[in-house]
């Protein structure tokens, strides 16, 4: 690989994406100096559209309209939901539901899916998944007086297919796994995975946050059964946005959510005595839809689609096998080691780097101008997100990088996290 | 009463809180034919300053800011907390969170008190309370194995407090109950009901949708342990707007959330092998707040507290007074009943009428600008939202309420609610 920056240049007059940077806010900057932005993994860049969008929802459907905008309102969930269907995730009409946060989702799932695999007494999920997802399966296993089988997994590979084996057995309810690895990148076998699952009567919860809008995620094709993820990665929706749910349409009617709310009613103005599941997707609903930052989350949604996920993920491939090679050449002397699968195909559109000087690394780097995540316990995470990362922003945030190892300025930095609390 | 419209303005000449109703959209026409919005307890109208403010969230902080806005935005659920508590809701600082869905936060904290009082078995809850609520308790009741006292109420006059307390003893863990009744708008008294449930160890939790904003509340004073609330109402937050939940701070540490998100944790970013709940409110989270849309609750959330709650609530007590005695004057000859209490001391900020018309008179009230809610079975409900609404909007609309019953016009509607699924 021609590791110049003349190189990253011509991959960037060659990107069929590249007319989507200048579709994001705050892109216009080109100088030396500008922000290299490498942490929309974790909140993506605003998109120039979504202003105006939210100024409309706000001002004519909530200002003008007022309460008989509900008329639009009352199918928004479901709507965009098809929209993240049909454009992003590879499922059918009326397999998606947008609302509540990942967490309130993840826990809806998981415990309808308990009650859908009756006498079974086992969830499984990895040691190295994200917290809140370890979080909810330990609490609700407790709460339903199950066990737990969490996988031991590479933090840097991921899990070990044979790994998964060796614990699906009878009494395994739900397996709840990241499609990508918040910490590594490392991909799951999704397809595989629901496969063996099912071999045993299991059902697989997947958490998509980290793959959505990022890698082909084809739930319809996978026969995937359960699925959940964010929307303020990727899919560019705004800080704390409404994350989405997916249930294979097959299996909603066996479903009932823990949280019977009214948005999930069969009929819910009637405001009957009784509780009845709507009949569709709608039946995971709860409380009234976040209107406002739903219309924020369409937006985004709608950029992915017609950029499309293969081109993404492609570029995605490619952004990070760029970061991968400028780190084996100038971090590496600096005892930079990979922490991410090295073959690309194993990847989500992340990357990262362990050193025991992680914390100050990415104090350094925010200092510099590039914009990275700490993980702990001594990572530094780079999300270039394909919509609007170039690679010569890859080339001249791995130069900075290589610029605070070489001259230890890094070392100056306080080594401890602060803690939050 | 003088019943006449100079009488009405006069009022509205008099009114401290005229000032406020120029801060909202949609109020400058001030025609013959303007629209009437009595519906401010279903969808408060939009504050001038809201777009504003989500434009400098969106474009400032997200979109210039990106991830190091997280900075200020993780302690936004706690800080437009403490505002809801000190302006609003008579709590103490860190006794409430923004944040999900009311639904969502009632069922949080019906299970966390669930299980802080173990051996008790009995859910007690009424037959007329707001669908969401009365799902959510027999929903948990079951997962729980726990029965549900569903008291019957009387839907115009609400909860009478012998009936509850002849369903109180020591099997009681939770009850469940609206402060303001969402139909009749009978107003229940939430010290009173505290101290009788606290004398058999019972928690209480309170639904405040309809009176945060509209009457005081004082949850400090009273001695409250648990309550939930909505946002869009009386506090003009907008469309599915993040909810609150408040816990009397002596009680925090005993409960634990059934959904164990990150945003609860203790030390979230230690991302850690367990979940350790954070000291106070925060272990109330769930997952990432939602920033966008709780900017928008902030605004409205200062507006009542400027405002003041005790002015706001003898306004509105004002207001529906003008409505009843209208009600009295026009509409009972054409057969329309009142069916809220018809002491105001003990409403709430809305008021209904009955009337076997009721979904046709609806449709019809719309049609002449007129905006009311339907409510099952025949009710007609009025909210005149006392920080907008004047005392002659409420008078031309039950003039245009009379006019209606009197031409018969609204026979001409088709006489069944459309089915919405």
């Amino acid at each position: 690989m021609d590791l110049t920056r003349s190189a990253a240049e011509a991959l960037d007059d060659a990107d069929p994406l590249a007319g989507f940077r200048q579709r994001f806010a705050g892109t216009g900057d080109d100088g030396d100096d500008r922000l290299l932005y490498l942490d929309g993994n974790s909140l993506g860049r605003l998109p120039l559209d979504t202003p105006g969008a939210l100024a409309r929802v706000v001002e004519e459907q909530w200002g003008d309209g007022l309460i008989g905008s509900w008329a639009s309102w009352i199918g928004e969930a479901t709507r965009v939901g098809d929209v993240l269907a049909d454009g992003v995730l590879g499922a059918r009409p009326g397999e998606v539901l947008v609302g509540d946060s990942t967490s309130v989702n993840l826990y809806k799932l998981l415990v309808a899916a308990i009650g859908a695999r009756p006498g079974r007494d086992v969830l499984v999920c990895t040691a190295d998944d994200f917290p809140t997802d370890r979080y909810i399966v330990a609490g609700t296993a407790e709460a339903h007086g199950m066990a737990v089988r969490e996988l031991p997994a590479d933090i840097d590979e991921g899990l070990d297919p044979a790994v998964l084996a060796g614990a699906l057995d009878e009494r395994v309810a739900v397996v709840v796994l990241s499609h990508v690895a918040y910490r590594s990148g490392a991909l799951a076998d999704l397809a595989a995975i629901t496969r063996q699952a099912r071999e045993v009567g299991a059902l697989v919860l997947w958490d998509l946050s980290h793959s959505v809008g990022a890698v082909p995620v084809e739930l319809a094709a996978a026969g995937a059964d359960l699925a959940v993820g964010c929307t303020y990665k990727y899919l560019n929706g705004g800080p704390g946005a409404p994350a989405f749910l997916y249930v294979r349409r097959q299996l909603q009617e066996e479903l009932r959510s823990p949280i019977r709310g009214w948005f999930g009613h069969r009929d819910q103005f009637a405001m009957g005595p009784v509780y009845e599941p709507a009949s569709g997707i709608e039946r995971f609903g709860v409380g009234t839809p976040p209107v406002l930052a739903t219309a924020a989350v369409e937006v985004g949604a709608r950029l992915v689609a017609e950029a499309g996920v293969p081109r993404l993920a492609q570029k995605g491939r490619a952004l990070t096998e760029l970061a991968v090679a400028l780190g084996d050449d100038w971090l590496a002397p600096h005892g930079v080691a990979l922490a991410s699968p090295r073959d690309a195909g194993r990847r989500g559109s992340h990357v990262t780097f362990a050193h025991p000087g992680a914390w100050q690394l990415t104090q350094a780097l925010i200092d510099r101008r590039v914009v990275p995540d700490f993980r702990t316990p001594d990572r530094v995470r780079l999300g270039p997100a394909p919509l609007y990362t170039r690679f010569v922003d890859v080339w001249d945030a791995m130069d900075r990088f290589r610029t605070v190892l070489a001259d230890r300025s890094y070392e100056a930095y306080p080594a401890e996290r602060a803690r939050v609390t």
